[in-house]
């Protein structure tokens, strides 16, 4: 058996254009492609999208603390967290998923924005009685800031490497990476493979300029790097696109980028 | 500063007669209490009523794993609490209280239904910080039955151990200890001083007899027995009389029974 992540970005399962509005369509869909593939080990995580990032921006809780009106704000982000995971769970329960929520809050602490370690003895116990974790980017305490933001996309690839899990599924909504902003221009190309040094010359040119040439790609690849770089293999799919996500949790062919060593 | 635990039945943030019914008029009044009291430091709990019970019993949760169907039992009655927890988490994040809820399931893995020991780490963290942290009774993970239910008094107890909390105060739905059940019989007396030998008799009485002759306090008795003699004040109120939780939340008067040692 081998242990996978499934990441599901915010705007695949939130509309991110409407704040606190779930892609109920997409997320009942994927629900149901997740039980099909029926896979034994598997880890799911989803992103804030529609639900965290508005509240977690008016309040400014990912740079930490300024302020006592903070606290609300900060609690407030977390709860609409748990909603969004709520309503995940509900249909990973209507598919017949033994899925269980952990609030990465209630484990987790960073230190100064980073994850620099986490208990995972429950989780793992979870795992092995058979039941399917599922966890969210988060509102998280924090050793400098007191507290901050936990991206979804950090926390898949330190727990692949915690678990040395053997993949990590990002399910996102376009195919994969592309040569330039797929959403700006025509003329871009889908990677279909990508390298560590491809991934280092997009994240050198990304960080040169003044936008995300990527289109919002530039982060996940930062982070997947570090998961690459131990061994785990990063598979980026359209999660928005039926049946791509079977496809990949089956190891069929799919369209997607994979990143490789 | 004086940390204390308030514990509220599911007989208050419920209706039990009724599936998945919260007692909604109750907890936006208790949220309102809480927030006028203004606490700074307290850690809520609450039990799980018509949401954790049924399903619990359904799926025979509380004795252990005995096949692979209660799986997808157990996620469905840590969901119900979540959702629970959740309705009473938007209800004092609308009083304005910077409430976090953190699952017990999560963090806690019991040893033949006790719980032997909690990971404060996180928990401590929030108080420091500011935060009111929320837990309820749960299903969780258990080293010898694989899974069980967690009450909501057990965890309050051995948190109020853990924590060297001050005081803690069990809502409830009656006045307090009474002499006799005061729900069958008219000549109940509340108790409004109870001691550890008088506790011991309940106790040693109640396992004698077939029914719980204290009203369902028995197992509330049994609990608290142990953060009394570990020197905490114990403080039963009923929760749905107006006011009585604020007051006592405030040290001042209010019918009530105190457990004493």
């Amino acid at each position: 058996m081998t242990l996978e992540i499934l990441k599901l970005g915010g705007s695949v399962v939130t509309d991110k254009a409407i704040p606190m509005s779930p892609n109920i369509d997409s997320i009942k869909r994927l629900a149901n492609e997740i039980s099909k593939a029926d896979s034994k080990e598997l880890i799911i995580i989803h992103g804030g999208g529609s639900f965290g990032h508005p509240l977690a921006k008016d309040y400014d809780i990912i740079n930490g603390y300024k302020s006592d009106l903070q606290l609300l704000g900060f609690s407030k982000t977390r709860q609409a967290m748990i909603q969004l995971n709520s309503l995940i769970l509900n249909n990973l329960l209507d598919a017949n998923i033994p899925a269980v929520s952990i609030n990465p809050s209630s484990i987790i602490v960073t230190n100064n924005k980073r994850i620099k370690n986490v208990n995972v003895s429950v989780l793992n116990r979870y795992l092995q009685t058979g039941f399917i974790p599922v966890l969210y980017g988060d509102a998280v305490l924090d050793n400098k800031r007191r507290f901050t933001i936990l991206s979804g996309d950090q926390l898949a690839v330190k727990l692949s490497i915690l678990l040395k899990v053997e993949r990590i599924i990002f399910g996102v909504d376009v195919d994969g990476v592309y040569s330039t902003n797929p959403k700006l221009s025509p003329q871009a190309r889908l990677i279909e493979d990508l390298s560590l040094k491809e991934m280092k010359d997009i994240i050198k040119i990304g960080n040169a300029l003044p936008t995300d040439v990527t289109g919002g790609m530039l982060g996940k690849i930062k982070e997947a790097e570090k998961a690459v770089n131990f061994g785990v293999k990063v598979l980026l799919v359209n999660a928005l696109k039926p049946d791509y996500i079977y496809r990949a949790l089956r190891y069929e062919n799919v369209i997607s980028t994979t990143l490789k060593r």
